[in-house]
């Protein structure tokens, strides 16, 4: 499983309007291959900051099923117009302690 | 539930030991008092990344209770000195899109 953590910067003021946009974009990425789970978690510390937590099964399916799709030029036109400075996006996997 | 979140740069070469440092470190946050989970997750993109997500019961928990206890000084003496640079650390609510 992949973690893909991106941190938000949303324009004054359009933080509601992005959460509006966001549960319309939200099916695009949910109706994926792939797509496990999302989180959508607002800063407490931060006015107009958010962490966007996606899993995915691979790496691949975010990378080169999603980013590639044409979902993801809707997704693009709903959401990113809303990102002041535009986020960096990582992947992540978990740490095993156990192992 | 908060969500902490802090995106930990760890110093070249130090990886490996950071992680032993972490599993040793962890009984001090899981035993405390309203510490639900957590996870440590590392980066796929960039080596010596790592993002820690901590779930709390309530943001005081964290801020109040643990930050401000003897177990975080010990957790800052195994953990703090592999950070370069010194992270920030930030809290998060889960975005209700249902309501």
């Amino acid at each position: 499983m992949i973690l893909e953590a991106v941190e938000l910067c949303i324009k004054a003021g359009r933080s509601k309007a992005f959460e509006a946009a966001f549960r319309q974009a939200l099916p695009l990425v949910q109706s994926f291959d792939g797509f496990i789970s999302y989180e959508l978690q607002r800063c407490v510390d931060r006015e107009n900051h958010y962490l966007l937590l996606i899993r995915w099964q691979t790496l691949q399916a975010h990378t080169e099923g999603f980013r590639l799709s044409p979902q993801y030029q809707q997704w693009k036109s709903l959401l990113h117009h809303f990102y002041d400075p535009f986020p960096n996006l990582w992947h992540y996997e978990l740490v095993d302690l156990d192992s």
